[in-house]
């Protein structure tokens, strides 16, 4: 573990300057490695931080112990620069902690309760896909409400298009066919978005919010959680705008990525 | 001084949940103190972050000691918290430093040479004005110019409208007018803007790029530096847009702004 504390000039600290991963990690075995190193290299790339380099984090998974954890991982750019200007020399810090972990289990199965944000996401490219440490977006959303049944909050952009939720992807199921929004303006690509595009068949597009009352189904996803069916919907008011059943679900890409991350299938 | 480390949970480095503010401190007194206390305010107001309280800030520009000195201090929401949502009883966390500092007297005079940066602001009304700590986007507008004949960069937002410099608000003048680009849509509200709001005829609007090739002069400030005049602009290839002499500059502008802030009016 290194999760000392960072210094006052550190730029993750003063301008959130820096890139962090959280990632699945079963008896020293981490989930989904690849696409998080991928992520993180991009996010280094973007922002012109020198990657801490695959060796030297290769190894921190192997450090929690049995069971299953959360490694949480921050790199920054490291100290100084005069204002927003990064020095030329910046080595970046790396912070690093492992927490056990207890996926929502029931969530698995019984789908869960979410919420429309009234959060419009900012369209920026530069910082699209990402997990860089500028996150205010992310915590205002998620501070609309404080219901414990309510799981998650869905963001539109400010063009009206369906982006993500808080701190997890959507997909959704027309028929045969499975989708995820596109995050080319604005979203995180998740880790386990990122798996099941690499191996389902699950196409990116453009959507407005038409496709939540259209949709045969619609799911949560992260690298930690796994995938939740969604089975009602609110608006910020708290007003049902439609409920799903999850008796006649089409599980499939729930089983897809529970395989990525060794969750069981709910029955 | 209190610029010791914070903690890896602290949330101000894993999300940029805070605020900042540097304020120009001479022989221990603050310029545009209420300014910068209204600011930080309105930014704890606005992410839900209780404010440290009057009092407890009031005292630290003494600290100083005689001469120049920019105080910076960092109020964060504190620790904690299941990912992105709040603790509810989350303890800001305030650190702050103080540097002796000496402005770039000959830009005062001389002017100085601005880049248009390629970057584009996203729209964030709910961030908008307050100085928050998720600056990336500032940090990769800086990043696109090394030379350092460039003093500033220009930015416009997503939809073409000129905002502000990377660290620095604009102005300009047509005739008798000042006006300075509206920040509610992104940007930051600078003191000595505010100041200047404050007490001059100076008027707040949309604008494009298209003014920087009509206005009769262009100017960039902020409580740090005071105020500069642009003599030339280039495009982000480094291509002359556009040169002004200072022959026979109107300096009302400066003149106001620098009795905010105990500068002297370039002869």
């Amino acid at each position: 573990m290194n999760d000392e504390a960072v210094p006052f000039d550190d730029r993750g600290l003063a301008y959130g300057d820096g890139l962090f991963e959280t990632v699945l990690v079963r008896d020293g075995q981490p989930l989904l490695w690849d696409e998080h190193m991928a992520r993180l290299e991009e996010g280094c790339h973007r922002l012109g931080i020198a990657f801490p380099g695959h060796d030297r984090l290769a190894c921190l998974p192997a450090c929690s112990g049995p069971g299953l954890h959360v490694l949480k991982l921050i790199v920054t750019r490291g100290s100084g620069g005069r204002g927003y200007l990064p020095p030329t020399d910046a080595e970046p810090r790396l912070r690093w902690r492992s927490s056990p972990f207890s996926p929502r289990r029931a969530h698995w199965t019984d789908g869960v309760r979410v919420r429309l944000c009234e959060l419009r996401l900012g369209h920026q490219p530069r910082l699209a896909g990402i997990k860089h440490l500028n996150r205010l977006e992310n915590v205002l959303a998620r501070q609309e409400w404080s219901d414990p049944d309510i799981a998650e909050g869905l963001l539109s952009d400010s063009s009206g298009r369906l982006i993500e939720a808080t701190c997890m992807n959507l997909f959704w199921q027309y028929g045969p066919r499975w989708e995820t929004p596109s995050l080319a303006r604005c979203g995180v690509e998740g880790t386990l978005r990122a798996g099941l595009l690499r191996q389902c068949s699950l196409h990116e597009v453009d959507r407005g919010s038409d496709v939540l009352l259209e949709a045969d189904s619609l799911w949560l996803g992260n690298s930690i959680q796994g995938i939740w069916p969604i089975t009602s919907l609110v608006d910020s008011s708290g007003q049902l705008l439609r409920a799903w059943s999850t008796a006649s679900l089409d599980r499939s890409l729930q089983a897809e990525a529970h395989a990525l991350l060794g969750y069981p299938l709910p029955a």
